[in-house]
């Protein structure tokens, strides 16, 4: 990827003198961006623009480049790849549309070009985008012409639309922030987003990433990526609900991943997701700053009202605030018209005019060890403070820089003097202390909280030849509950003790085997609901009251199991898991029983997880209060359940086969757990 | 209240020549906004000021003005407020701090005030805050000079805090938004958020109301208001949790009220609760559009990706998008170049350049009755197609007021160009398709569903002379369980059948009674959880099992309840309520049993409710589902719960004293309803 965005010679195909001619608008981004390298324009009716010959075809330009940008109609494509691979040209961003978007006839296209770059070794960025931009070198293909605005810095881009990200970029400007890298990626025929962030996350210059993204073509490398590297990724995911994928499907051919899924993952490999385009700038703002590396936060704010709201702020988001040292009390206390400030954390400087106190709050409030992070709230109207404002505005940057403790700074003054306050600094300017305080907690939860990296928890898992003989013997559909439930066994689960039996006298005598009381259930594979199919009878004392309910029973197929009954003295749990297309495997944990439907209380990983993990699914749950010590009753045994968890999580990643699995439920009780009602699912 | 904002001459105390006299910015303001009436300054030092004179006390000025505007010493107010007096100045604004603000201390300076003004029938707004603006007249008394950016409109604000108050007139500007009104009320000594609201509410300017509060005098009369007229008001509650009311009561002097029931009362009463000062700029902008009555809402966008977006958007916020209908395509179909358009909703314009084509569509949808609302999302960069983009997004308002129809218009460009199309319309533009969606469904929520008015649920309840007797009879504290009982029987509740005894002997003849099955439990008040403490024995058979029961009962004290023993067969429940400070009796309903305490699994409202909010609030709990048919178990008796919640509510109306009330197991089953245990908590 690295010579797609450090390329240094540009072949632009495409370019016409028509004023129809999108092609031009490439042109115009280079020279506005500056590119110092060499450019050669190619477009079949010849001629020149701006200064530039047109070559009639790629063959006829001089030399090889080491990029060329491919803006013709689709059906042009393939001939002129092949021109390019035969002058020598390894990288082609091609940002012409009419290709799989349109429908599954252009496939064909597609696969065409597959073919060759192949042939040729060769790697393509789009088609169906607006290119790549490296701010640094001047490297900037875009067809639309976006205004060099936002400044060289370090936020990395990658977007599926066009659209949105040339709208990124118009924020950043407004904002002032510096990006270093721009990628559109538009079909991913060749190039995804994996493939970016790669090189995104290897390069020196990007400390921060925003992705937008549609769909998602590889979950777990995407994961995989995030979790093993420190630089934190911003990801906004849309297309999320069915209104979204008609329109999306037309729009980038994404497949939309089950966007609980996506949210799950994303915790778990420390992926910081967001819910709007906003939300995303907000985020990028405060990734600007120096890591939040704790949970104290010292608010200084010259408006009482504001004090107040970010107060509520840091409650919301976990931050404590802690009193301001004795130390810092006294260094400015010198300064201070006696009495007329209350130290206290949120300090309202209310109506002490001295700016130059302010400053010096924030310097040793910052260079503070008892503090993580700081809000600095200004509110200025500007008539008899304009320039002692931005002089305090200008200095707070270098308060960061100095101490390396983040600031939010947060300004309200009427919008032309907000407009130059951001432009007047290469530093971000917030607008709202809860949006503020907000993204300090996106900081902190993202350096103090770091994932295991997704594989760690791989240990190499062997299963018994048993359980790989079983699933290979079933075919797809429901998993027959004899198979699943020898299956389950053969991986090590703690079924409670259950036999089979296929008439009354095996069931009557396995029954005695087991020893009453005993649970009788049919063992029809057909039948989802078995309580409320009548097929499930509880508490069984005797053989004779087992006969009677055999009898009841078999009008649902002659297939049973007998199982152990155990006393309903723990807490009714719910273990699962399902094969997501983008992400592979996914566990579930929660409370089970009843309500499992009613209330959702489930928390969800991409399997597999190790104990730590299992843990933490479990005790994020609001069931968990009922695991733990409760009014005096002993605590259950948790540490089986994470166990449980880790398991079956090992389970679906070792069997891609199944599709589903549903072990619920599983009874928790003081001494340990047990696996009661199982169901498997098969893919083919 | 009115008096105050049309006041046509204006009395200024506390001006000089002074460097640092604040007084003057009222001045200041006074000019710019071009106040058109007579303004006359006082001060203790005369002189004079811009070319006015300064008087040196109320006393020499020529005459009484219809305002009187005070920047002083708190000290020194009660002696210039007799002066207005009598001089026959019956508005004051007192913008001085040093007041309870401060602490204790300083009430007594307050009621001293209040002696004052009630001598001379005078009405005061502060102290402690930034005063008023009518932005029509041009009275403008903010010691704060804020430039008149935001124009004339239908906005009217109030706010607790000056310094947010500045603010969202900063933010208004920003967003070329008028307003009509503004009032910074701080202390509120004689005038509350209340006072101001019902004037805002009969002004004809006033359209939209945003409140910026940190504490809620009259809870009760906030809903009143709000709920019994059309004009939405928008609330900013701050001052939430425990940090921000450390701050708060320095601040403002707030007594914060439980947020949770604030939350619930803006839902009854139909006010827009906002958690942000952002979040807030973005309903103003929502609500100066045309009311959006129903939940049709076509996208037209320029970018996929933003189309995209929106129609996630569009899901999460529970919009319907109804295809484009034949009419509509005909009509565009002629201008569009074949096949390029695909009529599906959100409308992605693609490669389509033609401005009269998008400005087409956006005026056939407006005008078409099959959608209730539009977002119109225009992206653009400007180089080839800036004076297009401006035109079409002028004409956007004029086909807004030539359709009524609400057209939510999101613009991506670069930020000046931003900044240009945004004071060069007086029409909201919003920048991100989420945030426009959102308040469209805010919109279209208080449009569509208005509350019924707070008190029209209020019959005239009255209940029998036996249970106000019984109240009147029992002191503060947890009230004995055998009055509380009896109690709640004499108001009609459907209590299960039960008994007091207070020795064995009589425990086994109200068991007899009863008949067995009974439950035993104790009736010693102080127990809070009887199950924990061992006070409760279910399911006793025969009067020799509940001798022994209560043979260990009794250690407990000797007085116990009797009561029938109910299967449980049914769904558990909570009824019960609590009074607030500020809102007064609250009623809450929800999944009962262990899932309170686990799940929290309850719906709120202020008391008293009417059968259908009673149902409402039933229906919006999670637990609902296992009221309703359930896999084929039999429906709840819901009717009879709602009645229970009503009746309570009423209950808890009628009489104040009762602090807190649980009614927890209610059991509901199909056939009915059961109170299986109670409790209630005596105020003084």
């Amino acid at each position: 990827m690295k010579k797609f965005f450090e390329a240094s010679s540009v072949t632009v195909v495409g370019v016409s003198n028509s004023p129809t001619n999108l092609g031009r608008a490439i042109v115009y981004n280079m020279l506005r961006y500056q590119f110092p390298g060499v450019m050669y324009l190619v477009g079949p009716r010849g001629g020149s623009f701006m200064g530039f010959r047109i070559y009639r075809s790629v063959m006829e330009t001089p030399e090889p480049t080491d990029l060329a940008v491919l803006l013709i109609p689709a059906r042009a494509v393939p001939d002129v790849l092949v021109q390019c691979g035969e002058k020598g040209i390894k990288r082609v961003v091609v940002e012409s549309g009419g290709f799989s978007e349109l429908g599954d006839e252009r496939r064909e296209l597609e696969d065409k070009i597959r073919d060759i770059l192949r042939r040729y070794g060769m790697r393509l960025i789009g088609p169906n985008c607006i290119g790549i931009i490296n701010r640094w070198t001047g490297l900037a293909v875009p067809f639309m012409p976006i205004e060099p605005e936002a400044p060289p810095g370090h936020i990395g881009i990658i977007s599926q639309s066009g659209g949105v990200g040339g709208s990124i970029l118009n924020s950043l400007g407004a904002e002032n922030l510096g990006y270093s890298l721009f990628a559109s990626i538009g079909n991913k025929l060749n190039t995804d987003e994996c493939d970016i962030l790669e090189h995104y996350l290897s390069d020196d210059r990007t400390r921060v990433i925003f992705c937008y993204l549609e769909g998602i073509n590889d979950g777990r490398r995407l994961m995989e990526l995030a979790s093993t590297h420190d630089k934190p990724v911003i990801l906004f995911k849309s297309n999320c609900n069915e209104a979204s994928r008609n329109i999306a499907r037309s729009h980038s051919a994404s497949l939309a991943a089950d966007d609980s899924v996506v949210s799950a993952a994303c915790r778990q490999a420390g992926i910081i997701r967001v819910e709007s385009q906003q939300e995303a700038i907000e985020a990028l703002k405060g990734f600007s700053l120096p890591p939040v590396k704790g949970n104290r936060l010292a608010v200084i704010s010259r408006s009482g009202g504001h004090a107040v709201i970010a107060a509520d702020a840091a409650g919301e988001f976990g931050f404590e605030l802690p009193p301001f040292p004795d130390k810092l009390i006294r260094a400015v206390e010198e300064k201070s018209r006696a009495g007329v400030i209350r130290f206290q954390n949120p300090l309202d400087l209310g109506d002490v005019f001295d700016f130059d106190l302010y400053l010096n709050l924030a310097r040793e409030s910052a260079g503070n060890p008892d503090f993580d992070c700081l809000l600095f709230v200004h509110h200025y109207q500007g008539l008899f403070d304009r320039e002692s404002s931005r002089k305090l505005i200008e200095a707070i940057p270098q308060v960061v820089s100095e101490t390396g403790k983040p600031i939010a700074l947060c300004v309200f003054t009427p919008y032309r003097e907000l407009l130059h306050n951001k432009q007047s600094v290469k530093f971000p300017i917030f607008t709202d202390p809860r949006e503020a305080v907000k993204v300090l907690a996106l900081s902190r939860d993202f350096y103090t909280l770091r994932p295991e990296a997704l594989g760690s928890a791989v240990s190499a898992v062997e299963f018994s030849e048993e359980a790989r003989l079983i699933l290979q013997g079933s075919p797809a559909g429901v998993m027959h509950p004899f198979d699943a439930g020898t299956f389950l066994k053969a991986c090590g689960l703690p079924l409670v003790p259950w036999k089979k039996a296929t008439d009354e006298e095996e069931a009557a005598e396995k029954a005695g085997e087991i020893g009453f009381p005993v649970v009788l259930k049919t063992a029809n594979p057909a039948i989802v609901h078995k309580t409320d199919a009548g097929g499930v009878f509880l508490g069984i004392e005797s053989e004779k009251d087992l006969r009677k309910a055999y009898g009841e029973l078999s009008r649902l197929g002659p297939e049973v199991i007998v199982q152990k009954m155990v006393p309903s003295q723990g807490v009714e749990w719910i273990v699962g898991g399902k094969k997501d297309p983008n992400f592979g495997p996914v566990i579930i944990t929660g409370s089970g029983g009843i309500i499992v439907e009613v209330f959702k209380d489930v928390s969800m990983r991409v399997a597999p997880v190790g104990k730590e993990e299992a843990e933490r699914m479990i005790l994020e749950t609001k069931g968990a209060s009922l695991l733990r010590e409760f009014r005096g009753r002993r605590a259950m045994n948790i540490d089986a359940l994470t166990d449980l968890v880790v398991r079956t999580s090992q389970i679906l990643y070792a069997f891609p086969r199944i599709a589903e699995l549903d072990l619920n439920p599983v009874m928790v009780t003081p001494e340990g757990i047990s696996v009661l009602d199982w169901r498997i699912f098969l893919a083919e």
